[in-house]
């Protein structure tokens, strides 16, 4: 790998390290999660919920679940070591009778909804009842608790072009991509960073390093449409003098940091992406996403990336 | 239509994008709504709760009726399929008969009541009810969740005054609307910024373009009673020389983006205003809305619009 | 009234307000809230949570149990309505019998509870209940929205020194006073602002004029202890040269607005709080209201107002 | 004790206090919680809230039991008081059976369970379950928005190297710290800042003073691996010329202060920690607790402490 001369400052390290034994595919998922093992992390009550609240929704639903039949579970065996004889009306017939009598009792205890055919009759089974009522009721203000979290935490849904492109910027060249809100509300104060990183080689070997790319606007009041993220490449950028191929072999990647606040939830709403070296076109310009139709505005969010081809030069000036 | 001269600098698109094939009769709606008609936009869970969130009252309520229906619906269907001679002291005279009462065990059961007149006897019933009465305590979890952020997501009452007016200030002229809170709580650390959108010509065609009027006091510690917005138009501004011919033949549009903490959510709101060229009184001054009484402000919210008319140049000084 | 000469700079109003036609008896109660008579203020729902979430704990309450009752009074008229004999094993001996039933049945249904001594019988005593049954699900849910809005708010618990002190200051006279928090959990990024507010006579008649005292300090990163803000009266102060009986002819009003992030909320709260020209100790300096005991910090609250007198100027220097 | 030449302009009083009678042994705990009693302080519904969400929890789950089984007792007694034999189905034989009826009665109406076969049969028992059901659904309400209060609260959970460092960095000498998220959530906009608090005699007495000690970097955008924070030892640093043995005598401490927005809240969280004299290796270097594994990033958190001696003078340079 040759030797490049770093022209552009190199931005101060973001938090994510810079060197490295074995060379690393790639730092951040397009979607914008990092990609990160961790060892030794250990668990509490606040991590539990934590990590109840940012699961996959299936598998919060399979937990629900799980949490409900294990619950039963437990008390029904409970009801069984008081004696199910203490339950009025339950089915003593044989063992398995006896045992979803006792199962019964428990699902209609937890849930509150408390039928009356099966009914406490012994004051054991009554303190069994008492303590399944109560934690049935903290159990579902808890799911409570994490359903709102789940849905309230502000979530931005936004829409990417699929590929950043070189294209035409005023009388030079640019780096562009552009995101759109998938939302009808509306997100506000949207401010915008883009970071480039890019393996070099230096004396100890090689190191990630980190640049910042300036926007020609970092900062917009409002995103009810589409905005175009332009950052001008100059002879200070750090993309100055290099190609695609360059790109390539450096392993580049460009990482958008986006924050906002979204009028749904009147919060505010951080989000990343980011674009390998083998998702940039090299020499396009981005075609209009939005028309006005009957004197109202119209955004197709299909058409974000599209794009008509442009002649860019091999080596982007520097 | 006339070529204007833009002497003041051009504002940085706020995000609202600036070409447009067919003249846009108006961005943002009196109510500060953008007018914008989406294509392609996608749905998801989390887009699901914030339309439920934001979809005006009486629609929810709709919602939330149909859904219960709906689910009792559901729910009778699966008794009816266990078999309704499973449910005890159910009605099984007539197929009408039979599927009121598992329409009425499925409602016992949802809302967690139980009644336990009619009482879940076979197994399978048991079943059904347990999956119901899980669901119920989800189902109203979910809606306490949507009702929670349908009221403490912090919602701007305001009072705008209902022209904006060109008034004298100081030795000129000035653009100035009020605005005053409706609700008793406090608006904090209130600020305020003004936009003018204005169709040119130049030579690729029609454009809107945009202009920071700079406000004389963008900033209030708070507003317990009636806040003038003022403009002054110097030489600098986007208004100077302009009539209101100009303004309405260019569908100019003054956007009044305004954000502060209210002390009843102890959040942060946002509001935007608008004002279209038509809804501009050319030449008055606002009338004073507040006044002390036995010792107390009082501030009158009818009128907060109240003028009395004052001689203006046709064409503003440039 | 003397005219007098006005050597501070005029805050920019604050947003409360400068020329009546009568004098203003305190524009800011003791307890920091502002005090403002509304006319014209028209009400919504989010007007309605808002004050339900504002409102002193016992008004809420009493609200709270008025609901109750109302709810349950419509509901046994319509269980009287559709007919008390469709309600099992109800009370029919006489009116007042079978009112209570109905009123009973209504209890037992809206609260979920469902004993099931009475019960549903008629379909259409089912359909009342289903309907009860719904509303009980949302009555309460808004209920409990309304007491997580009402505790949840960040809500400061400050104690103050009961007056401001004209204390020595390095070489020269400040005037001063005292907060800390009452709670235990700890206020974060404290930020301070103090204003004075002073009516003066000028050409047009009285007009209330506010000045920006500047802090010796404005920040403080926590405040575990108590806090004496400062503010220097050197020459430039809006206090320069003046007297306790000058203040007391212009009904000299302080106000100071604290926000800070308080760590038990992890949110941030606003406070205000007035001290008026006879609620000022023209000469004292504040006595100290911590110690060091057995190697651990203490704080005594009764001490916040502690002064020991000092004889001071009865002009303050300019 | 010797008198120090104090070179390092002062911190600001970061709102601690700086002069005691009787040396202080330490101001902030390791785990960032400071040390200070309060005398005189006063409760309310809004500080109960507060001691409700920040008591560890076994001691709210002590709390939540205690007062379930107050108000059974409470409300048994009133049963008792209206008479028990108004209670359906209620045991008679003896006392202690009326009185476990009465409990048992009070128990399925609180937790809106409302089993039937205990049932309130005359109306005074009706009346008394009117106002158990309507107190179990506040209690309720009110424990759901507790338990949401303690989990959603934004809380950081960070994972500290268990001593600081006096390490090399470029041509000098630094202090270091290392610092990593234990939860696999994301923290962003993560910002530092570093206290030096050490005890001074001067001419009234010993004194704690509060130096600002500048980071190399006091932000990075996100935190997904480690953050070595370092402190430059340049001339102008507190620490310019101390040796570990000046640091003992003054009885220095170290405080970070740190915050961020944790994405799986999408709130902000303060943390602090506090290293003392004692918790300070003389000399060393942080090893590596990072690694590439396969092409992903592993973050190794037991060896956040993990450091390698190195030889460092007895006085630091200045």
């Amino acid at each position: 790998m040759r030797v490049f001369r770093i022209r552009a400052p190199r931005a101060e390290d973001p938090g994510i390290g810079t060197r490295f034994d074995k060379p690393v595919d790639r730092l951040v998922g397009a979607d914008g999660r990092f990609l990160v093992e961790r060892a030794g992390a250990r668990s509490g009550l606040s991590g539990a919920f934590i990590r109840l609240v940012t699961m996959p929704a299936w598998g919060f639903l399979l937990t629900l679940v799980i949490g409900y039949v294990l619950i039963n579970l437990l008390f029904a065996c409970l009801y069984q070591l008081v004696g199910v004889e203490g339950i009025g009306n339950a089915s003593l017939t044989s063992g398995v009778e006896r045992w979803l009598s006792a199962l019964e009792m428990s699902v209609q205890t937890i849930t509150t909804i408390g039928f009356g055919y099966l009914y406490p009759k012994s004051h054991a089974v009554w303190a069994v009842a008492a303590v399944e009522g109560m934690l049935g009721i903290l159990s579902f203000s808890l799911t409570a608790a994490v359903l709102y979290a789940r849905f309230a935490k502000p979530k931005a849904d936004l829409a990417w072009s699929p590929e950043a492109i070189i294209a035409p910027f005023r009388d030079g060249w640019s780096l562009q991509l552009r995101v759109a809100n998938r939302r009808s509300t509306l997100l506000m104060e949207v401010e915008a960073r883009l970071l480039l990183v890019m393996a070099d080689v230096d004396e100890q070997g090689e190191r990630l390093n980190y640049y910042n790319l300036p926007l020609q606007l970092d900062r917009v009041n409002f995103l009810p449409l589409s905005w175009t993220i332009v950052h001008p490449i100059g002879p200070e950028s750090a993309l100055a003098g290099l190609s695609l191929q360059d790109l390539t072999e450096r392993r580049a990647e460009l990482i958008l940091i986006l924050k906002g606040i979204d009028e749904g939830y009147m919060g505010q709403v951080f989000t990343r992406h980011s674009y390998r070296y083998d998702e940039i076109t090299w020499g396009a310009r981005f075609a209009r996403a939005f028309s006005s139709r009957g004197g109202r505005l119209r955004l197709d969010l299909q058409k974000l990336g599209e794009t008509s081809p442009v002649e860019a030069p091999s080596n982007l000036p520097g």
